[in-house]
């Protein structure tokens, strides 16, 4: 590959999104985060698995990754004549939500630029487009 | 599970975002959108590998779940002495990229809002936080 065919090192990278967090960033992951952090309190795993619109197995799976991240905990609370379990976000994961959502607003910022320049004919927007 | 600790029906699923297409959501595949849709006559194999950061490999995989999803065309022209891959978003791909976007943009306010309530000390904001 010749170098006039190659990007500018300028914009090497700018659509890597490395401040999008894998372990938030997926889909129900995101809606799990979004709960709890709407819910510093916590929230019962039933109340979180209709919110997120998830099976038990679904929401066990994506808790164990965010608990294991440290982004949330989850303990047995006595509720009636039942234990129930109750997840809550941590610090760490209210920090670690409040950054991921920082960076999507400039995703979406930049994608919002570069589909309103392609609708506008502009056709060297990558310049000037970026999410950092 | 008795009705008291169940989440009102109306939240059911509010946090689940129908709306957000895995196919764009997955983080490499988002950036190749985003870059595509700023540059509708497309752009080489090579400028959007790095424009992305990724690997040969792991952009062949993606560009083939956009490509599956009709999101994407990819075909080889003559540059020069030899060919060159060049992909392309399709119309299809345009509409769907902006519908995620604008979901996105939905997904990203209710999170700040959440973030913002909490902060403030907020607990019941379930029902005032909508993506929808």
């Amino acid at each position: 590959m010749t170098a006039n065919r190659r990007a500018p090192a300028a914009v090497e990278g700018r659509f890597s999104y490395p401040g999008l967090d894998r372990v938030i960033h997926e889909k129900a992951r995101l809606g799990i985060m979004t709960s709890l952090v709407a819910q510093p309190a916590g929230l019962s795993f039933t109340d979180l698995k209709e919110l997120c619109g998830l099976t038990d197995g679904n929401l066990n799976r994506h808790l164990e990754v965010l608990r294991e991240a440290g982004l949330v905990v989850i303990h047995k609370e006595q509720g009636g004549r039942r234990l129930r379990t109750v997840c809550r976000v941590t610090k760490r994961g209210q920090g670690h939500f409040l950054e991921y959502l920082a960076e999507l607003e400039r995703v979406v910022a930049a994608a919002a630029q570069a589909a309103q320049a392609a609708k506008d004919g502009t056709q060297s927007v990558l310049r000037r487009l970026s999410p950092a």
